[in-house]
């Protein structure tokens, strides 16, 4: 298949849409992005990838980091990962407090908010410098020293994440966060705001699509079993209440980013990144959901 | 493969688990099934199929019905049906109302009760004779005129069903059903008292691993595109709050009901259907879920 | 005090608000009622009562009706009316479902639909002739034979009351209706569909503020202490989910029904009832709540 | 009446009750507290007052200090006050977040953690010198100097209050504070940490059964029909998820706090404080609830 092909022409199609939506506004320093940014990639496992454009420019990764977090968290800890934090998908919005109130401070899931927090709370009692090793390791991921965390958005969060700030408190409140709030909320604001491009997105969720080794440096991350169980964790929960909608469109294992980024996987063949600040009205980048519906539907071949 | 093999292998282990949970007390007629009965049934979409256990023995098939409602619909209306019921999971149990109220009568999807209910409704308007067609519709995908609803169970249901009568007529105040509330739950708890055997419903799901083509008979049903759609609402939807444990520890898009049956499809790959009647806490068959999740476990074979 | 100088000055300042609101829609008998009707009834203790514009003119009292439904249970049963049924304000509107899901069927309090079709329950198990005791019990409060059910609002309510229907019929699935759907929500039906004036109900709620005795035939219903239990009920549950407004700007124990009437009481002091039909978004009659407004701001005399 | 002799009975009658529940142990300071205080103090308007037990021992007031911030913010901003916050009963526990997620962060009143914590925002804009201020006001209102903050309960819940901080970011983050979330907080603790004994407290909470006059020193604080407002608030919302249970059993206005306290007003007669630290499931005293209960019931002097 000719990606590269394929790749143009839905961009084509996916930039003549009339964009709708708004760029995240709630974090000041993602607000002054320019929308009309747009890249895509697509790294299939054996060959060389290929991007349209602007697929080299870094951004605000946001929410997809969860899925690191995540996976750093369970390769660590394996099964007991799963006792303070579900894998069931919540129904409800990336920022909702309503279930942490009658489920106890237990998240629904670790690509929520409230299921990264946790994550992170985790991740500081196993690691000697958090923020650190977790970058670390997202280097490794992606084979790539060159990934930062953005300092400005940073400080961006910090002072203007009020509901993050009140989940964990209420998090805390039930006693589901071993240290302290601000220690938690400073790992996740710096996770948060890790910047990648589409291409080194891509090239670092391709361990998604091979079974758990990471292709170019044949690292095991994850054993196969645990890394379709991530996948399928990213199929029913990547999308917030528009899980349902991602799956029924795309049908591919993904996560989104309120910095406008999408990245998608199709087990044994490829992962594709895709960027376009404008988000819909459940936080999802509109054109990206659009350029993957439209790839997964023209070539149908979506996993299900 | 040796499918034979594997499930001989797996039923022995999950048969030697002290099995939990209850069959479904609140239909009078499901509670005086044998709980210790036990089927599984896996057909590959090209070759014969194997079973192990009481796996041509038919069983009420309750919910499971409710994937041949939606294909059913989504056969004639198409696009249009989605206007009435969402695909997105629910989050919350198979039979709550809380998420009606707050949404307008729109349920989430089609694979929980209130969604089930407004398909019933649509089909209503577009069949003749809902109840003969809908059945000659299933038998067409079974390749089997041997199906029958049993008529003890809709009279226990009619007799009982308090809950679904409760749903369906919070449906109507919201004028998201057109006919008369009992017409619907006629039909609806017809429907869900269809009685199949692991053998018939796996050769009746075979068409959703075979890109929408019953492979016996070759007929089309569903187009590929609508096919993947609709096994990706089984995936995130096919098992109520669980449908996160079922993609995390199977991976395989399926569906459950009260009855005890699961059925679940690999696609390209084959159907399978399991039955044991004690239901875990969420209403799913406790060793239908644990033999599943052994099979595409040990031959690390999930979607994902 | 002249009351009747205070209703006609305050009725004009009444009528020349621009009304806001429309009649209930969602029972079609009522939504044929002339909205300009307006009339107030004032009775004290022991005066001659007087009224202003249609005052003697027959309504639907609808859920007005509870209280009598509640102290006719209350009265035979005492103590023990309240383990089915609580006396706590719901927070939600009058016909709201997410409670009853959430708390096993056990409503918030008489005064809510569902609490009062729990009370019609209790009472079909406690009267040998439901529909007729219960008239003739509400016929000796007002000391008026000329009380009736509105058969052709019954008919109505009992053909479109879809909502009250999905009610009773969850209630019945958590166990907590001992008799038919069918026959508790035949008596409730009737009971809001009894017809009565200003005039009359206001008669006829004056034993809540004389102690529990009808003072026309000195004729006791409830103890002073079960009275004032009851009044208690009235002040914090019944206008649904305006409770809270009707406390703060009247200040007096009342009800309010759909049909646009509003009866209050002023211990010690008087009952007035004011019908007006345009409902506010919570229900209650637009021009009823202002005129009780005025009347309790204007001779500060409220029960706080 | 001689209400020293009806105090000693019923508190007589309250002590031989086993004693249920648990002091408040979220607070670590509060939990420390001898469970087997007890006081009450009553004070009609005119004449001497009278106590029993230990009621001139001063105890942290917690909850009840939000009656004085209401009428502190309601007396200078007079409706306006009522913009951003309502006068509705929640229906839910006193420190929910649910509803302030489903209705854009305005609590529902004054007398919930969520709706004190925005009238202290509204107090930082209004006030000089806020915890002075404040202070300066409560000490007016009990005609006293010798009320302080307890800054050890100050320190005690700033360190352990999630909930509370949680409630002020949500709040935040929906734009209806003004201030910095911890300067809000600092004012917060400070109120809840006023320590007075029933003696003081009952005095202090005269005015209200005054028309809004300090009886002592002829001050007026509200006009008469602010005053009712304000007892109707307490009469509704109070008790948190019992303030149904308050008004149907005691039938007065009032409110409590997790330090053991509750205060209730008769209007034109007295003012009556309790503290005995054991709280029930909802979080109100034990044993305050019965003796309450008690003194209504035998003198049939509730405002209903």
């Amino acid at each position: 298949m000719n990606y590269h092909q394929i790749l143009t022409d839905i961009t084509k199609k996916v930039q003549t849409l009339s964009d709708r939506g708004t760029s995240a506004s709630y974090i000041p320093e993602l607000a002054s992005i320019d929308v009309n940014k747009f890249g895509v990639y697509l790294k299939p496992i054996d060959k060389k990838g290929c991007g349209v454009g602007d697929f080299d420019e870094k951004f605000s990764i946001q929410s997809i980091a969860k899925v690191f977090l995540l996976i750093k968290a369970y390769k660590i800890k394996g099964k007991e990962s799963w006792t303070r934090v579900g894998y069931e998908p919540s129904g409800d919005p990336f920022n909702s407090l309503v279930q942490l109130e009658t489920e106890n401070g237990i998240p629904r899931n670790p690509l929520i908010n409230a299921g990264a927090i946790v994550v992170c709370d985790i991740l500081l009692d196993l690691l000697p410098n958090p923020k650190q090793d977790f970058l670390q390791f997202v280097r490794k991921l992606a084979v790539n020293d060159a990934i930062n965390y953005n300092e400005k958005i940073v400080a961006s969060e910090a002072a203007t994440g009020f509901t993050n700030i009140a989940i964990a408190n209420l998090i805390k409140s039930y006693g589901n966060l071993n240290n302290k709030v601000d220690d938690v909320l400073d790992l996740y604001f710096h996770v948060c705001a890790i910047e990648m491009s589409c291409q080194e997105l891509s090239k670092s969720f391709l361990l998604f699509a091979n079974g758990g080794i990471i292709p170019e440096t044949n690292e095991r991350i994850l054993s196969l079993s645990r890394t379709k169980r991530v996948n399928a964790i990213m199929q029913t929960c990547g999308f917030y209440d528009e899980a349902g909608e991602f799956a029924f469109k795309v049908g591919l294992p993904g996560k989104s980013g309120v910095g406008g980024g999408i990245v998608a996987i199709h087990p044994e063949k490829y992962a594709i990144a895709v960027w376009s600040p404008k988000l819909n009205k459940k936080g999802n980048s509109y054109k990206g959901m659009k350029l993957l519906e439209l790839l997964t539907t023209e070539t149908d071949s979506s996993i299900f």
